[in-house]
């Protein structure tokens, strides 16, 4: 749910709203899919217990087209000769209201909903008594689950004008069903459109964005309207208008499409659907899709400052940040401690507690690790290659940061830190998201950090996104933002690799195998898979499968080892031909990640069987053979295809900080890009920068190309 | 439109069905939404001169519906206490056929479609005289443009069980429209139903793929069925039962979704939606849905086996290629002509034939650039960092193949031997689709290439894709293909990065730009912009904008510069200053790439104003600064950021064989992997490889760290 649309919980009663370019198609006639489609929708609010208030137009064109079909066929060939006069409205209007009853009521009746019809004119609602008595007769109504069906009654009204006159009480049906929202006493006015809701500009213009929450303050005059709908007498002005009259008065107002299937529904369950009008609005939004795009914006000025001061001056960012760091211990402390207290009241897992306390050790070791990354050597402008093209003609393939980075972490305050501490030292502006249960701390975290950030580069440069509901609208940006980091589960990847044109850098799962080979030295091969599994089994780099060779598995040793698991507390799951020999029970699938006390073995018939099994089932994270011949080691090194692969080493080893650089802003299984811990580097991009003395390609003629490679170096 | 669904031309008569599945909702009451929707497409096939024939079912689910309901008003409360029985069939048939011929009637007429009933039995159709009249009456309906809607006569049918005889002439409803579409000489038979169309498997088992189209010699047998539909008495298995009766006996089937908007309108425009029948389709269906992962799956077998060959080997492919291309060039030059000629004739531009044109001296540079790439240092296996990261454990970073790329490229056939020439050199399997105009030439070429991969290999290593229709397909293979490179439009490339989980490496617009600085040297600063703007319009590195410094502005230089684009037939068009200065016309906007004789100037303060131009108006894919002052230009090359930033030197010389890189996949303005002009070494990743003896992580204190940086290199 929308943190802005939480009031829906307490809706009961909701006037509904149809206008007439949502009733009727382009070519006059009565939508019947898109009214059956809405009417299902009402159906089964009703059936929840809401009471529902339709206000609906369209009889006017529905009575036009009908009438037209008549006239032709009252015509003679003389008639329609001459010049066609345009047909009544009232008559229209008549006409037109009695076909549109006739069908509400057949489309209502097969879904065993008794509707009324109740028209009214503005004079009416001068009267007192005629207010009082629509109450109650509306009251009656819905006490007996029927939905009453206003409109205009059109037809015997005697405004001068219906389309201009807005002089009246109400004067077009958004009006009246503003009014009569008020009037009865609704929870909520929801007025169905053709367009999503209210856009910054123009629909059609593609610079306009949707607005979901309007807020007076900020957009009244901002806006620009586009032309009113094809048909009927609103318009998105007439629509606003009423909405800011209804949401001022008390009555919340949802403007959103009718011509989306579901919409209605989602509505009442409180998404982010259309344009909320709420007068309590401009309390709650700190964040919306204008903000999105301002707090993308300025991390990429903020960035651009970043690279342009001097490498000294970035590293006092980052030494900075570790005093601050250790300096504010306390103040973290207690935002910490909150947050603990709250998880722990959640009822929150013990590993989850665990990453998410930040105990002085952790925060020490936090600054050393800032400092270590502001020790290290420069990685901005480092000349990757240098080539002579031709004489004269330098080539540089230079170093360069990607700009604006998003990333999604998990409850993990120390990641927050560590990303941040990277972002800086490779000239990167941050947008950083972390899970919920680490809010408080990740908020001190944040403050102390951008607080020691110089005013020349811009607090700016690192901005902490504090709900999911603004995830969406920065996923958006692919103009202003270069790599989206999801860290978390394969479905998030996945979620926003389907949901975003940015590059995404992700971590699928984490099934880690070990193989241990006829030539393993028994002795170590229980020590790697000791650590590989217990070290920290919900890790990503721990071991989640065994591979044995066949001749191994017949020895004392697998039993040995069997035992020695087990002790640890790992419970063991088997393939086919493990779980037959060691009488364990089978596993549903290979691929599975346990991240806990338990592991899945099997036996494979050698060491390519074994390659074989980890290409299919494996995840593409780390793998590791065990075994003192070379021979197999390097066919199995070379052979695995993951984005690391050990010899005789535990899995485990598999990370940013032990890999020697400095910290990770995750591990990636992707291909493209960086692959395994992405440190630094995987947050830089290179430039091609070619210096010449008035060189031209003419053809190819114009120079003589030498391609000498100049330089190469690679830290 | 689909290549299997071209005979929808000419498709006239047409039968629809729609499934109890279709007509009710879950609660047994009519989906009057749903209904609705397909009247509406209905009438607009109807009123393009479509004839419409419906077999409706849902009378049965609508009656029970009614009938519970009237039961129940009927009971006392005693009637309640006792066990309820089923209400009778037949009863619920004869008051459903009402109801939903009500409705019907009510929906159509709104629509302005007079329909008309028709119930019959399987008995009536082993009359001739029957069968007869039935056609007339029929014509005769739709002569008047009436829609005859069909069911079975259930309520006086003596059929003993309509729910399971299947020895009638026709035994439910779908066997009833495919009868029908038979008697009534349809064009097509449209089964609309509650799933998307056939399944390789049940619909709810995530590994099963829809059949587009249906070949009985390969999915006879191979297909497994899901359980039948929660209504109505077909379910899968009866459909496709009745589809292939009709199928075989010449009238086309399409199984569709009853449930998605505007399908219907989609299946008479020949798109791939739902699963075709047709007595044909196996005469032309050469891809389909499993041929797409069939070709990257073997691909990706090739490219393993490719890996596994020694560095000699996989060069020999290479110069076995080159002079393939040479020995087979006149079988070449025929295919090229052919395609040439077509493109001719079809009055293609002369750039587009340009580039089509496969000469001789083309063939020859192409063998010749094949030749270089294979003397290239053998690029896999490269170590590219070398770390202790403690005593005896050593990590090494080394290069290895992404696995299989897909590249789309324009009409030009030369793209394809480069293409496939890195592919090989860098190890990946690759699936290529070139443009349509191109189709003879790549074929031949393919086949001349796959021709001398050795068997130990595979030919499949390179598939050859011949239809755009496949595109979609292969986009949501993303575990099996590593990487899309689509060259071409920035619209091509944005649909790609919205529509595949696959990583994209796109290039967007060239927008190109040269900046002349007051320090150049005027006779430079031509040379350089003629060549930039002249050796080749049609590029992507040809400049497109000129920024001139203010005070250069007003001298001579800049009018002589005028008179010599204009010579060189170039058009000019002025941003809002220089239109002014220099009498021509003004850009509606700078972010605009002619790709042609045109260009637009404009002037600017100074370098800060270039770069914040460029930053704000450009594509990010190669700039260029004319300037004497050093201290200018290295302003320049730092705070452009783009793939590629030059100083005193044609854009034009950005480009994969220029830089050196042998050849080119393309060139890439995105940030992520690989920047600029991608050769071979954007076609590798990295694996990280750990080699220890037995180390172990233990908290930490396993190893004592060093991270020592042993060795490094980057060619």
């Amino acid at each position: 749910m929308d943190p802005t649309r939480v009031f829906v919980k307490n809706v009961k009663r909701v006037v509904f709203k149809v206008g007439t370019a949502v009733v009727t198609r382009s070519d006059g006639r009565l939508a019947v899919g898109r009214v059956g489609a809405i009417f299902e929708q009402l159906e089964a609010l009703n059936s929840q217990g809401y009471e529902i208030i339709l206000v609906t137009s369209g009889a006017v064109g529905a009575g036009r087209q009908r009438l037209k079909y008549r006239k032709l066929l009252n015509s003679s060939f003389a008639d329609l000769q001459k010049p066609q006069v345009e047909i009544d409205g009232k008559a229209c209007a008549a006409v037109g209201q009695n076909g549109l009853m006739a069908l509400y009521d057949s489309l209502f009746s097969q879904l065993d909903i008794t509707s009324s019809q109740l028209l009214v004119t503005d004079n009416d609602f001068k009267s007192t008594d005629f207010r009082t008595q629509l109450s109650q007769t509306v009251n009656s109504l819905l006490a007996l689950r029927s939905i009453p069906i206003f409109n205009e009654n059109d037809a015997i009204s005697t405004r001068r004008a219906p389309y201009e006159d807005s002089t009246g009480i109400f004067w077009d049906n958004d009006s009246l069903a503003a009014l009569l929202a008020l009037e009865l006493k609704a929870d909520l006015l929801v007025l169905l459109s053709d367009v999503e809701g209210l856009y910054s500009g123009p629909p059609t213009d593609p610079n306009s964005k949707l607005i979901h929450t309007y807020i007076k303050q900020k957009h009244l005059g901002a806006i620009t309207f586009g032309d009113k709908s094809r048909v009927g007498r609103g318009g998105m002005t007439a629509k606003v208008k009423a909405a800011v009259s209804a949401a001022d008065s008390g009555t919340p107002v949802v403007i959103a499409s009718g011509f989306v299937a579901g919409n209605i529904g989602k509505v009442l369950e409180g998404q982010r659907i259309g344009t909320l009008f709420h007068k309590d609005a401009h309390a709650w939004v700190t964040f919306n899709e204008f903000t999105a795009r301002e707090m993308a914006d300025a991390a990429r000025d903020c960035s651009m400052r970043l690279q342009s001061i001097s490498s000294k001056e970035r590293n006092k960012i980052l030494l900075d940040i570790a005093d601050a760091l250790e300096e504010k211990q306390d103040l973290i402390k207690v935002e910490n401690e909150a947050d603990v207290a709250a998880a722990n009241d959640a009822g929150y897992d013990e590993s989850l507690i665990s990453r998410l306390v930040l105990s002085p050790a952790k925060i020490s070791a936090l600054a050393k690790s800032v400092r270590t990354i502001a020790e290290m050597e420069e990685p901005i402008g480092r000349v990757v290659t240098k080539t002579e093209l031709a004489d004269g003609l330098i080539l540089e393939k230079t170093t360069c940061p990607l700009g604006v980075l998003l990333i999604i972490f998990e409850s993990r305050p120390d990641a927050l830190v560590q990303i941040a501490s990277l972002a800086i030292r490779s000239g990167n502006g941050l947008l950083l998201k972390g899970g919920k249960e680490a809010r408080r701390t990740n908020e001190i975290l944040h403050k102390v950090i951008t607080g020691v950030i110089p005013e020349t580069v811009g607090e700016k440069l690192i901005g902490l996104v504090t709900s999911k509901e603004e995830i969406p609208d920065l996923l958006k940006l692919d103009d202003v933002i270069d790599l989206v980091i999801p860290r978390g589960s394969n479905r998030l990847v996945s979620e926003i690799k389907s949901s975003t044109k940015i590059p995404v850098l992700g971590h699928s799962d984490g099934i880690c195998h070990v193989y241990v080979d006829t030539s393993a030295n028994m002795q170590m091969a229980r020590n790697i898979i000791m650590d590989s599994k217990l070290d920290y089994p919900a890790a990503c780099n721990a071991m989640e499968t065994l591979l044995v060779h066949k001749d191994f598995s017949s020895s004392e040793g697998l039993q040995d080892l069997v035992v020695e698991l087990s002790h640890g507390g790992v419970t063991l799951h088997g393939g086919p031909r493990a779980s037959s020999r060691l009488k364990i029970p089978e596993v549903q699938t290979f691929h599975h990640e346990y991240n806990s006390r338990a592991c899945t073995i099997e036996i494979v018939d050698d060491v390519k069987a074994a390659v074989d099994h980890i290409r299919k089932h494996g995840s593409g994270h780390t793998e590791c053979i065990i075994a003192e011949d070379k021979r197999t080691a390097e066919y199995f090194l070379q052979h695995i295809d993951s984005a690391a692969v050990f010899h005789n080493a535990s899995t485990r080893f598999c990370d940013g900080m032990r890999f020697g650089l400095g910290a990770e802003v995750g591990i990636s299984t992707s291909k493209i890009h960086a692959r395994g811990p992405v440190g630094v580097e995987g947050l830089l991009t290179t430039k091609w920068v070619l210096r010449g003395n008035g060189h031209i390609v003419k053809g190819d003629e114009g120079v003589i190309y030498t391609h000498k490679n100049i330089v190469s170096s690679e830290s």
